[in-house]
């Protein structure tokens, strides 16, 4: 009895993607009731030692994107971090969601035992494929995508939980 | 090739619960060599419509809680949710694990497919047990737990990604 590493990452990620471009939908509108320049909202930070909206949605799309690439052994795409507003932010979240999206569950088999790598500057990260996305990816994944909804919340945007889980099934 | 629902579950949540009994840690650490009482932290939020983090604390454990129960089909323990410092914080979350790690992957045989309803002011949700660990628990426990870390961090202790995730694997 068991779930299979493609359900607890690819839909589960594409999911995490798609509500996050939803929360900067409802930015946008926000900012143009408002009459600002949304792309302010693009430099919000919580603190100013921690990494500004931007940069939290290209971590949760390198997060997503190095996920199902690394489990599907499959090429993953580079993106340059070059965004600056909110619609070249959704771009990069189109962008992401497409790849996650083209990974099929043949190349999801096996996953869970395939040696993940990662180079951080403290030294290398060794995981299994499980232990890489129940302990690294979903974990950074959330994070990063909190850290938007947490700045747009606290910036006067309305979300609400439901934008973050999104429909929730009945 | 497959994952264990208890894989994905009870140490993801044991280990998310620790992670963040380690932020009060942080937190009362930073009070004491401030000379502040740390009860205030547990008042903070991030916007005056938003939970204050006891409360976040509280739904991520109740969160926890109540994913291990229902999906193991075991009684799911009442905590009252009367914390007001980060002592009885760690007390919350410390129970919690105990609850938590109490189930046992034969427990777990055949979670995904149990159906869990959740009530909500606004109706009825239903689940397989799959889709609400997916869809429902962990996106909102991390969000919680995000939501903890962001207060903190943003009000000067100072944590990082790795008290965030935890060690990770090498």
């Amino acid at each position: 009895m068991a779930i299979s590493m493609y359900d607890i990452c690819i839909p589960v990620l594409t999911r995490g993607l798609t509500n996050m471009s939803g929360f900067l939908d409802k930015a946008a509108a926000y900012a143009e009731a408002k009459k600002f320049d949304s792309a302010v909202l693009a430099q919000l930070r919580l603190v100013p030692d921690m990494h500004p909206l931007s940069r939290q949605v290209q971590i949760a799309c390198d997060t997503a994107k190095g996920a199902a690439g690394r489990l599907a052994q499959a090429e993953v795409p580079k993106h340059a971090d070059t965004e600056t507003t909110l619609t070249e932010l959704k771009s990069r979240i189109a962008k992401t969601v497409d790849f996650v999206k083209s990974i099929t569950p043949a190349q999801m088999q096996g996953a869970e035992s395939r040696e993940v790598e990662l180079k951080f500057p403290s030294g290398t990260a060794r995981f299994t494929g499980g232990s890489y996305l129940t302990d690294f990816v979903l974990p950074n994944f959330y994070f990063h995508s909190s850290m938007v909804y947490a700045l747009l919340r606290s910036n006067g945007v309305e979300l609400g939980k439901s934008d973050f889980l999104g429909a929730i099934q009945k």
